[in-house]
């Protein structure tokens, strides 16, 4: 492809953040919809049909819309969202080097936008060269929008500067993961298989949450645990410098795009979920947008003894060195 | 006690809610002045300082403010505060059926305000005769403000009833938990005991998301599995009607009095987290506010077979079936 010019990624930048947001208050149009401070007689409508229904429809007409709005402005680049993509028959990775692409999830924390919790979002990526460049993320119950594009900084806002604590921005807890929040999902895999994902995934979290010195050493101590039900919240928390650690297996491309291009904008290191055979030596390899595997470490400062980065890859093995790894497939990634 | 009126309760609650809304401007002038936007040499010295000493301050602080505004404006009411709490040598329980007394937590969710994630918020609860008829829970960052007082309703920023959907209120999913988003936390409590509390809770976690059928039978294939880290919140949410099931064992009143006020009072139910002997047919015991031990299910309507009190007593037993109990020892409740 040839390369974008820094006037054409700030127009695209612009678009992106405008599209997040109009997407945005399409969910939170629909989602109030169902309050009860609507109308009587037409919530009771509503919710004569299936709250999942509902859900359905929401989640096809935001990516409709954002998919026309895209096709519309940037007839030329690809399109990646969600929805269209469970519709296939396959689950092939589909991104590539070869055009500019747009990689969508209309409504991410499907479960909480059902219930009406408000940890859900609207998520928007930017991909060139395979690399996702812009991300913006609007979350409008909590009334959050996370943004990024390279270059430019990453924003809660469009006035915060992420990660929000900057001067300095704090080095990795030398006792690593103690002292670090842990954000992790129980995903929609509970088969109940002995050494199946879920299993997996709970011992995993156990390691990391149990006292120093605990499960024969692996111990990790994490100040916290949170699950929050959304990928892309996760990733936006942690860019945050809210979260230190997010690690998960299972989400797709379309969960994560616009989260990792917040995070890395922000200062933060995406590599893989599952451990190599070596976690205390191997190579940290960059993040692989459609391996369905991720680890993602806060933005980080350098301390006495190590730059910031090196805290950041000190942490990745000490996690690394407590987690499972998950199997979960992906034709063409 | 002397029963107290409707016109005082009214002005209590007035005071209560607007004491919430300065202490959590409080809680968030302190996470704000950590913002990389802040003045750049005063957030240097700010920083300097552990985070935890920072928040130790914001805590103490705003219990004084709160305490010191309801000893100038009710000299007769107790007041039990969780900071002034951990510095008494015991934990007894200390509310009695006698005064009026103020339950306050100035700060739930620590470890979120530390790592300014924000799930934090300031917790007043209001109890006479040893129940709690007001609840005002502010969370600054997230602007919202949960607030009920004993038969005017339970509210999302004093304009919308909770719970949110409400004409009508949905009855529990017949096949629940499967159906259910299911709140939880890991806590402090991380010791690594064979079939210590840690263990136990997981075990329980891991029942109530495994798959239908898996875990011999106990699996509840919830909706999904959320920990915020805060109790407050938790129990917010379950009024509003985000968070089905809310179980946790090993928090004190101050983090639930102001919650499970909000909760009964938008028609949800509290007891407790432990099983009885026979869950399928024990009486279902109102909550006690000292046990350390709750279960709360959302407000729910009717279904077709059966009211909506008898749709969360039927989710009380299964929840009972599938969690272990929990040990928190608690002096005088």
């Amino acid at each position: 492809m040839t390369a974008t010019s820094d006037d054409e990624l700030d127009e695209v930048y612009a678009f992106a953040v405008q599209l997040g947001k109009e997407a945005g208050d399409m969910l939170m149009g629909a989602a109030r919809s169902r309050f009860g401070d609507a109308g009587q007689s037409e919530q009771a409508v509503e919710e004569k049909e299936n709250a999942v229904d509902i859900v359905t429809k929401t989640d096809e007409a935001v990516e409709a819309f954002i998919k026309s709005s895209i096709e519309a402005r940037y007839p030329g680049h690809k399109f990646i969202g969600e929805e269209t993509y469970s519709k296939g028959s396959s689950r092939e990775y589909l991104i590539t080097d070869v055009a500019p692409t747009w990689c969508v999830d209309p409504l991410d924390g499907t479960v909480n936008f059902t219930h009406l919790f408000p940890m859900f979002c609207v998520s928007i990526g930017f991909i060139i060269g395979g690399e996702a460049v812009i991300g913006v993320i609007y979350a409008p119950f909590l009334n959050q929008l996370f943004s990024a594009c390279r270059g430019r900084g990453a924003w809660l806002n469009e006035t915060l500067p992420l990660p929000l604590v900057r001067n300095p921005v704090p080095a990795m807890p030398p006792q690593a993961p103690s002292g670090c929040v842990f954000s992790c999902e129980w995903g929609k895999d509970r088969r109940d298989t002995p050494d199946g994902n879920m299993h997996r995934k709970v011992e995993s979290f156990v390691n990391m949450a149990a006292e120093v010195g605990g499960r024969e050493g692996k111990g990790g101590m994490v100040h916290g645990v949170r699950s929050l039900g959304s990928a892309t919240l996760d990733l936006a928390y942690t860019a945050m410098g809210a979260f230190d650690i997010w690690w998960e297996g299972g989400c797709w491309e379309w969960d994560v795009a616009a989260g990792i291009a917040v995070l890395q904008e922000a200062g933060g290191l995406v590599t893989t979920a599952n451990p190599p055979e070596e976690p205390d030596t191997a190579e940290i390899p960059d993040v692989r947008l459609g391996s369905r595997l991720y680890l993602a470490i806060r933005p980080a400062g350098p301390s006495a003894t190590e730059s910031g980065r090196q805290g950041q890859e000190r942490v990745v093995r000490e996690v690394w060195r407590r987690v499972r790894s998950m199997d979960y497939a992906r034709p063409g990634a």
